[in-house]
């Protein structure tokens, strides 16, 4: 490990690190933490990880609702490196931080999965908003939660998922209040990133989701929304992690919220026009 | 003439007849009226036609105004053929009613320019919203002003053209109430026909452009906004008459509103991506 992976050289180089460099910094134990603001241009991903009798139903749930859950890439069964997401993943190594979940429940959190791992576990990386809100930020548009400091406000909706197997439950989506011209500036790009959410779902009223209180979410924190502005939702990154628990498995592991696989994946690479 | 042309037959075969046959039964008269729902799948245009001596100024304001006055063709001075819109199009004839302003002011409504063509006259055609409310309503997004069978509700906004000569004047747009997934779709349709005004300019809130009463539209007919729904709106043909107008030209022509040209440039070869 060079200097530029110590702990603190890879706070002061966020920019400027590699995906790469980002992830030996991880496995080697250097860095710790929600992995927000890191390699800005390149896909974060959300993990689920499940043993083989499970991963046919998951992979039918996770294609019957692209827009919660676009896949980056899945790994072959009992491999833990997965090419498509970048140069000598260790799946095992290379994440900030796991949960690992028994009947539905978190049973604890751990930093390496190197004593859980399991010969049948099928690896599924799922993209994740950061890669949008960079585009986003990137085209001026204000982030609400990045302005006030805090996380993005999720809502579970009354809006069913797709069933396949044991894997149902509801829509999670996230909502980021915008002007009348920025929501539509925003419908316009990440429409373009299907595999990072793609358009929104909703906008404006939060009953046509089933959403009661918008000062009251479910995950992540309220924001403010003001004068003129449209709440905008987009399908969100929970939603596969909620039905993971719903489905009750024995066993099933995923990151910690906000401590992403940091993949060598461009964003600008997952633009589809 | 042969008998498709026949002023009943136009009616009763507004899908059917090309562009070319039904700009045939406006040339020889048999054919008087508003060109909604005909020659569907193809562009309708609006007119403008004024002296050399202010048409540099105009083409200036149709390029810094281009949301508002998308060009589908402009002649060359004196040409009443614009090749660009269509087989044999004369500009003269084709078009089933315009309007002759003198000092801004409507001085007659005529059937045909024969006399009163110049030989420094340049024509100008823009974009019009038909294109894009076909694909609209292809997509199944409902459109409350064809729903109601009245005009598309339009209104004069305080947001300033950006002026070119005696070219000026504010912003005109259409509005369409929608709910919030069909919105979304709608900026997705429209974004892809820049020539035919593309995305919509806001959603929401009308006091962001000034507009202080839906129920009171400047243009066309005020439309019933359902609970949920949200105003889109887009800019609106109609700017660049009233720019035309309020610059009190001592001699202009326009199309009589809802009046077009219709074209022979498929709307489906408009998409940009």
């Amino acid at each position: 490990m060079n200097h530029r992976a110590m702990p603190n050289d890879v706070l002061s180089q966020r920019d400027t690190i590699t995906p790469f460099e980002f992830r030996q910094a991880v496995r080697s134990g250097q860095f710790r933490g929600p992995t927000a603001g890191y390699c800005g241009d390149f896909a974060q991903a959300n993990l689920a990880i499940l043993p083989m009798a499970y991963a046919h139903d998951f992979l039918r749930f996770c294609q019957s609702n692209p827009k919660a859950c676009p896949l980056l890439g899945v790994g072959e069964p009992g491999q833990w490196h997965v090419p498509a997401l970048g140069r000598e993943v260790d799946i095992r190594a290379d994440v900030p931080g796991y949960n690992i979940y028994r009947e539905g429940k978190l049973a604890k959190q751990v930093d390496n999965l190197a004593e859980y791992w399991q010969s049948d576990f099928v690896v599924f990386a799922i993209g994740c908003s950061f890669s949008f809100e960079d585009m986003l930020a990137k085209a001026g548009i204000p982030l609400r939660h990045v302005e006030e400091g805090c996380n993005v406000p999720m809502y579970r909706t009354k809006i069913g998922n797709q069933r396949a197997g044991k894997f149902g439950g509801e829509l999670v989506v996230s909502m980021r209040p915008m002007k009348g011209a920025d929501a539509i500036r925003a419908v316009q790009i990440t429409s373009r990133f299907p595999g990072v959410h793609g358009a929104p779902i909703h906008i404006g009223d939060p009953s046509a989701l089933g959403i009661e209180n918008l000062a009251k979410p479910e995950f992540g924190d309220a924001v403010t929304i003001r004068d003129g502005e449209l709440p905008v939702y987009w399908a969100c990154g929970v939603t596969p992690q909620t039905a993971l628990m719903e489905a009750k498995l024995p066993l099933a592991i995923a990151h910690r919220p906000g401590y992403m696989l940091v993949t060598d994946i461009p964003n600008a690479s997952l633009a589809v026009f």
